[in-house]
């Protein structure tokens, strides 16, 4: 049964269209840093939705499990396949349509990101999604997982960009709900329950997405800052002054940006060390707006306040640069500075002080010596708190305490209001913390949603459950 | 069964909270203009979470059917109930805790939308949400019908203002998700399933909002406009231009504006008529932005290539409040001018202009001498189509065409990729509209969502389906 269905599926697709050659499923069944290996009988790239619709209506029915894979980019091993076929949708990569009047634009499931950004672009639009794989992610894995990234702050994550999907639902069916509209309450919004599902309840196979105007201006400062309180001090201050021009506002402390400097020679801004750093954006698509002027009152009234301790505007798009290489270099240097242990963690803005001295605390008291990396997307409360081993420690050690560290942070979060997983998702990586964290009616109800639209439980097995 | 289940409910909540003379529960069992009367054996005013669990409960048990009710001012008989218990949350009206930092507002369903304005306002925050009925409707409504209204552009429906939930399921099952959190992967995102639901899937109880920096410096304009082809093309401008800062961008045809002058004396601003019009605002937090300036320079380039014909800014405001008095009256003036049908739809913003030619040509080969009424919030590309007898003519005979008119209106609609519900929702009114213009699949998946949550079928039956 199982072998007359998987030449079914090849039959649908078509030999060029399938991939079974041990060697060059590699690629598919293996997470991109290696973290996990699996495996699977078949790697099918369908070139339409009629395709993937029949491919998943032949599965349905032999109980084939189906791995939907995008680009392979994530971080909690959600597109590893664990048997069955991995339906990969790079050959569904079109960009179906642009239009800058209705701000939308349409696209299959399988464009990547970077191209998406390219044609909005081309019509003189801003797609905002931003994140460090958009090389190569596309754009229904983004969905999927509903990424975040660096612009959540102005523009909104994954979920809050996309206006229309379709979707094949596990059993084959197409639902075609492509609708390019800013309002519409004509029944339940089932779009809703797909984004963010990780592929475990049906593939999208297209979507409408939200464009912008353009920014004409973008300003950019790096702030240096003595606490986790004036950190979020000043974003109350910058959120009520620049409102809807702010659109970026992340934070690094001080062993981040020296990790950054020492290891990939970025350059620091200052000429003497602070305990942390903000690195902010303010945008506007007009360009006769007084950006930079405000910006700069907004900063010295905070010098003079004793919110912020200095700051830095870039006087080009090369010092621009320069203040996000040191962002973006981070985990790069953390990888360079021996054994790490990460989490991805939220809460609410006002807790942020509290966190980060509890989880200073509490990690030092486990691994006296730990360093700490935090950094992140403090504007949306979502800190990637990231641990270095001592320095001259054993790394075999330090790994070894890795649950013990995981778990007295998310302890923290937890009694914070937060979540254990801000914009990584659940995969395989945190399915024990999903039940240790949600409570039980919340995750009975993700599993009701679960059974009753994949009830053979075909969908992206192992992964959410 | 059922009495003892009704005696039991009874209990649950106390004498002093239920209503059983036919004349209290007048108001609860008809619509407020009068368009729908229902009936129901009993009228519960729960006080906590606990109680309305426990009302589920035993409704489920008991195969009771719950009517929930906020300020019952909706426009498509969503609240009226068909038999059972009304679910009254009036006296969950608490708003727990408002929390600036995190930009977040906790309330119980039943506090007033004008009450949580309020409460944002004290802690010098705005919350956007903003309908003709503040002063009676109810947060849990709105959320439960995805409420719209004039801020949609630039800070999102209801659905786009939440950040938590807490929801009690048909079944009496308490769901506690009150996280006030910006971004969290934790698992499907429940909340999204309720948000919208109209009351078929269970009852909100609490949530968690998002409040926002307020506005500084408002402007406000009112132009003229010669078709709907140079509205898209203002709108665009301005969109590009003026972005972020653009708040309101609402239209209105020449009929709309002259009746609101000739019933309700409204200051017309222009000296001589002119076919279309646009009010629109743009909000800054920053009360040092140029945006006065900007605007001027965006309305009198405009008129110089001909996009728009003359326009006016308001200098005070009591002007402000006389521009969009002419708004806001068109309803009231319409109700004035005899029978009137009324179309709540979206279409793509890019095609508004064919629209509205093929809309008022085929409303008028049905009824020469009909009159358009259109206007509504046109940047969300929704527009309140709505149509006036002919001038003295018979009203039975305008009303004795109503389906038809509504029929060519939306066909129309939907063949531009339109909804036929773009902010009001199901409810009792639009039920054979869905199966009409949704697909199958569509429809079937809502049904697969309904009979999964509520496999009784207690919850708002009727409604929806």
């Amino acid at each position: 049964m199982k072998q007359s269905a998987l030449s079914e599926i090849i039959k649908i697709v078509g030999q060029k269209n399938t991939i079974t050659a041990t060697a060059d499923k590699e690629s598919y069944i293996t997470e991109w840093r290696g973290r996990w290996r699996g495996h699977c009988d078949l790697v099918v790239t369908p070139r339409s939705t009629r395709q993937v619709s029949k491919i998943l209506s032949v599965c349905h029915h032999a109980g084939i499990a189906v791995t939907p894979q995008s680009g392979n980019t994530g971080l909690v091993g959600g597109s590893v396949p664990f048997g069955g076929i991995v339906l990969s949708m790079e050959k569904m990569s079109k960009i179906i349509n642009t239009d800058p009047i209705n701000f939308t634009l349409t696209s299959e499931a399988g464009a990547k990101l970077k191209n998406i950004q390219i044609a909005a672009n081309k019509a003189d639009r801003l797609f905002p999604l931003s994140l460090a794989s958009e090389g190569s992610c596309q754009i229904g894995g983004n969905l999927a997982t509903n990424a975040g990234g660096v612009h959540v702050l102005k523009y909104g994550n994954a979920r809050d960009l996309v206006l229309g999907l379709e979707v094949v639902l596990p059993n084959g069916t197409i639902w075609e709900g492509l609708r390019g509209l800013r309002k519409d309450n004509s029944g339940y919004d089932l779009k809703q329950i797909f984004l963010g599902s990780e592929g475990t309840l049906g593939v999208i196979t297209r979507c409408v997405l939200k464009i912008f105007p353009k920014p004409r201006e973008i300003v950019t400062a790096f702030a240096a800052i003595s606490s986790p309180y004036k950190i979020i001090e000043l974003y109350t201050k910058i959120g009520e002054l620049a409102g809807e021009s702010l659109s970026v506002f992340e934070f690094m402390n001080e062993v981040s940006v020296s990790m950054s400097a020492s290891q990939l020679k970025t350059r620091y801004p200052f000429s003497q060390p602070f305990p942390y750093f903000v690195l902010l954006e303010l945008t506007a698509t007009n360009f006769d707006t007084q950006l930079r002027q405000m910006l700069e009152t907004i900063l010295s009234d905070a010098m003079l306040n004793g919110t912020i301790l200095d700051a830095v505007l870039a006087s080009s798009n090369q010092q621009r640069d320069e203040f996000w290489r040191i962002r973006d270099t981070i985990p790069e240097a953390q990888v360079l500075e021996g054994a790490s242990i990460k989490n991805d963690i939220s809460v609410p803005l006002s807790k942020v002080p509290d966190f980060l001295s509890k989880a200073d605390y509490a990690t030092t008291k486990i691994a006296p010596g730990i360093r700490h990396v935090s950094f992140g997307h403090i504007g949306d409360g979502n800190i990637h708190y990231n641990l270095s081993q001592p320095i001259k420690s054993d790394a075999n050690i330090f790994i070894g305490q890795r649950d013990e560290l995981i778990n007295v942070v998310n302890e923290i979060v937890n009694d914070l209001g937060g979540s254990f997983s801000a914009e990584h998702g659940i995969g395989t990586l945190k399915i024990e913390e999903l039940n240790l964290y949600r409570s039980k009616e919340e995750v009975n109800l993700m599993k009701l949603l679960k059974n009753t639209l994949d009830p053979k439980g075909i969908m992206n097995p192992g992964k959410m459950f």
